[in-house]
């Protein structure tokens, strides 16, 4: 990434708006892990940054928007593995997800998160965002899969992340139980197996004899 | 399931109670559906469903219970199939979760279920319980699959139906999109080609090459 740049009020690494913006968004990490989203508050934030209540006011609006600033710049602590075959790319992305989530501080966010998008559509926005991101980042390891052949062509890229992805956010916010090391492996296992079977083919065109419909919504079905 | 007994405070079907929690559970399914968990109150609740506020809160004690209480009601409305194939029976309850979710009254559901678990133990437990006890129940086409021989010995019949599950809870919750008829053939035919390639046999012991760890909670790792 260019450092050239800064639209206003961007961060310029190593500035002070870095800095704090690296202070405020610790303190969130702090007290979620301490109090949990229903007790934070822009006040708590600021006393355990030391940045001015007015100044975080500012800059983030609102605590739903904290810590979603917070789940973008954590998130970036996992990365996208390209270790030379797609089973070794799922497992390591598999893994860097599972020890993520094996952080209480980190579980409390993103149940933080989650909780904010159904409240307010400013939070909401942003992990939509995050995810497309995310997603479109990630993919980049399932694109090489797909040039090494490794992929029936027209393999949406996004949704095989995605499948590999699901079973844990499933485990945590649905399921309520840990993420554990079985769990990393299934998920890789499966996205696998079901990958190279072409079960993320895009189009309606089956890849197999299973009937499949085009897309559409839900509901006019 | 039987009549003849019910625990104290439980509903007898067709009773004074069983008419007062269908009155309840439909007033929060309306609020929810209008305002929003957020908007969410024992008053609301009163005054749409015409039963003292008292009452209500003599029986759900929070909002967040009746939340809970919602969910177990509402998803008795997607059937377990019983099609005589498991690709049949994957894509029939994958079909019966696709149109739940279809219903945006349903979506503001499972938010606020999911945002009420991350503030209130009682919800937290609640919703374990309804995934445990969902995900069994569910199991049983999974075990039917394995006495076919449809399924390699060994494979997790939770495990299985949790799969089938966990993209349609990343994609309302986490990705923020609807739900589509194409993520209905995608959960079917992944859960299906991972299932029948062992991706969910119980044991360390890998069902192909691929090295497979134990059970661990991450974070020892």
């Amino acid at each position: 990434m260019s450092t050239a740049q800064h639209p206003p009020g961007q961060a310029r690494p190593g500035g002070r708006t870095a800095r704090t913006r690296a202070a405020v968004l610790a303190a969130v990490f702090d007290e979620l892990g301490d109090k949990g989203f229903a007790a934070l508050t822009m006040e708590g934030v600021a006393q355990r940054s030391g940045v001015h209540q007015a100044t975080i006011y500012r800059r983030w609006r609102t605590v739903e928007v904290l810590v979603c600033a917070l789940l973008t710049e954590r998130s970036a602590a996992i990365p996208v593995p390209d270790t030379g075959t797609l089973c070794g790319d799922l497992r390591a992305l598999a893994r860097g997800i599972g020890v993520f989530y094996g952080d209480a501080r980190n579980r409390a966010m993103i149940e933080a998160v989650v909780s904010a998008a159904g409240r307010d559509p400013r939070a909401e926005e942003a992990l939509r965002e995050f995810f497309d991101d995310r997603l479109g980042v990630a993919g980049v390891m399932v694109r090489r899969a797909l040039e090494r052949g490794e992929l029936p062509p027209g393999t949406d890229a996004e949704a095989v992340v995605g499948a590999l992805g699901a079973p844990f956010y499933y485990r945590m916010l649905l399921v309520r139980r840990p993420v554990d090391l079985e769990l990393v492996e299934q998920a890789t296992f499966a996205t696998y197996a079901a990958a190279r079977a072409g079960a993320y083919v895009r189009t309606g065109e089956p890849p197999t004899g299973e009937a499949r419909t085009g897309k559409a919504q839900i509901g006019e079905a």
